[in-house]
């Protein structure tokens, strides 16, 4: 490739020119193919390609003001297990935006502030149609803006601060947790304990919330058995430690696999087989997960990624029977592996976290 | 938010009307502020800003013919360790463009056929300016359709039937396992068996080469220790049980860390101590890796990212020193962790997989 070559980008006029049809037929070939005769279409197409003439989207951009562009804001780095979810729902979200005829353009921001700003320069400088929101927190500005932008937007997660919100989609934390917490007693724990995040976080709470319903169904007792944690494997299994020793407890639900992997520690350092002694479960079933045998809720991410589209899809062209702002609330799935199971199979053996 | 309320969608014109100024002010508020007085230059803004006026790119578009895009196909869905070196990528590539004024677009594709299918329209209808390539293979019909069209391009990865290529950024995965290698015989290791994929893969053969070369400096013998598998770790673990109990193994050197995963396996099968017994080292340096103590090989994601995003600003815009397609080979990183340090704080302990 030599693009020095001071070859000019060719134009509807230059690939008519060499076809030797006119520019209507030039644009009837793009636009309207089926009034073109076959010898003609096969002609100005392979000019077309020959000389790879881009007809450019901005002239129908102007007219119907859409670029079909959906922005969405990634980290700028990725790192440990905590983005995998959101790496899987990008994945799913490139696909069903396809589906709408969309496309998914990625950007960075700092923050809230940062990511506003990020959203005026895309609506000014790309036209982008709409937003897919992540990591929604309490006192969230971004969406406001964008109301006021009159933007379609669509939350992957709740608005925690804001329980009339619309327009979002998110997994049942809670239902995951109950689930894991049910099936912990079935297995025929009673001491059954909750790592998770401290207390203030829409998406911990919400987690927390399924194993103290769980446990209250059961008529188990929960006192003392709730720790508030950073997501850190390292002080997790320092926690772990404690409530396995002095606690009684044999079994863990955790708000993430992160601290699920401290409780592997733990239970190791401990000389107890997990599965067999000490049942653990995870949460979000990252690859780690499935590599090492742990149990954890797998978020329905595909669910989600198409229930965001279809919200953005109903906000910029409303049917009559769609509800452009519904919240979609999907239920998450319980992975059994060994690191759960009494009798299974084989036992899981945990990792052991090097000494930092 | 009502999107059915039939508002139009603010002009040029009706925001100079409301800030009771010309459209070449408005315009000059846009695209030349330093020609607008203060205060005008705060009601024009305001005007703007209340009424959400979108100063769209499309006519800009039409006079550069460009869109500031490029185009990355991911995969519909991301699932094991795989995929997650390219989620990384992708992360470090949104970075990377952003400070050259450009944005990612992502698209899925099935095939090389259909990535092209896929090239053609998102050129057409979104005026793409150019593409990154990821997972080059041998005999990839991608580059030569991009050539045609003279589209700018950059891979991540060699294209590894044409040694002439240009316009790539890979990691020098020879020097990646290389290092692994000379890390064990450091250790005292000299059976050092290699779990890689089978020949014909270019970077599963530039991989394996390291390894060869290292063992041949150090006068060690490799027949009989060269396994080639499918990525998968319940395979891997097989192969590696055969190597350690039958032919006197005690290190692996592994093309990937789901490989690496199989052997860890195996070495606790044989009631061996990973690290203390049995060396073992992965590639990639997935979270899982981070999580169990695995030692593995980094690619330097955020080099490579800035090096294809360079390639392609000097394809757009060549400056008078700019090597416009100057292949670019980075050097990885051996992060060595408790599976392959004999004298080590504290072994890892592997995983088990459970039976499928």
């Amino acid at each position: 490739m030599d693009p020095d070559d001071g070859v000019e980008r060719p134009t509807l006029a230059s690939v008519a020119a060499l076809a030797q049809v006119s520019k209507q037929t030039v644009s009837n070939v793009l636009n309207a193919p089926h009034l073109v005769s076959g010898a003609t279409l096969d002609r100005v197409r392979a000019v077309i390609d020959e000389v790879g003439y881009r007809p450019l989207r901005a002239a129908q951009q102007m007219r119907s003001h859409r670029s079909q562009l959906i922005g969405i804001r990634i980290d700028p780095v990725r790192e440990g297990l905590g983005g995998i979810v959101l790496d899987q729902f990008l994945h799913a979200l490139t696909r069903s935006a396809e589906e709408s005829g969309h496309r998914m353009v990625l950007f960075t921001a700092d923050g809230a502030e940062g990511e506003v700003a990020a959203y005026d320069e895309l609506v000014a400088g790309f036209a982008v149609d709409a937003f897919v929101l992540t990591g929604t927190s309490h006192g969230d500005p971004r969406t406001a803006w964008l109301r006021r932008r009159r933007l379609p937007v669509a939350s992957f997660g709740r608005p925690w601060d804001d329980p009339t919100g619309r327009s979002w989609v998110d997994t049942d934390g809670a239902a995951g947790t109950r689930a894991a917490t049910e099936h912990l007693v079935a297995q025929g724990h009673t001491r059954i304990a909750f790592l998770g995040w401290p207390v203030g976080s829409g998406t911990g709470d919400d987690r927390r919330s399924g194993w103290l319903g769980a446990m209250a169904s059961a008529g188990l007792p929960v006192a003392g058995l709730d720790a508030g944690l950073p997501d850190d494997p390292a002080v997790a299994q320092a926690a772990a430690l404690g409530l396995l020793a002095a606690r009684g407890v044999t079994a863990l639900v955790c708000a993430s696999d992160s601290l699920a992997l401290g409780a592997l520690g733990a239970v190791q350092e401990l000389g107890r087989r997990p599965g067999a002694d000490v049942g653990v479960v995870g949460f979000d079933d990252s690859p780690v997960a499935a590599a090492i045998g742990l149990s954890s809720v797998a978020q329905p991410v595909a669910a989600a990624a198409a229930a965001c589209i279809d919200l953005l899809r109903a906000q910029l062209d409303p049917g009559p029977g769609d509800d452009v702002d519904e919240p979609v609330l999907l239920a998450p799935r319980l992975v059994v592996r060994a690191s759960s199971e009494r009798g299974g199979p084989q036992a899981v053996v945990p990792p052991v976290l090097p000494a930092p």
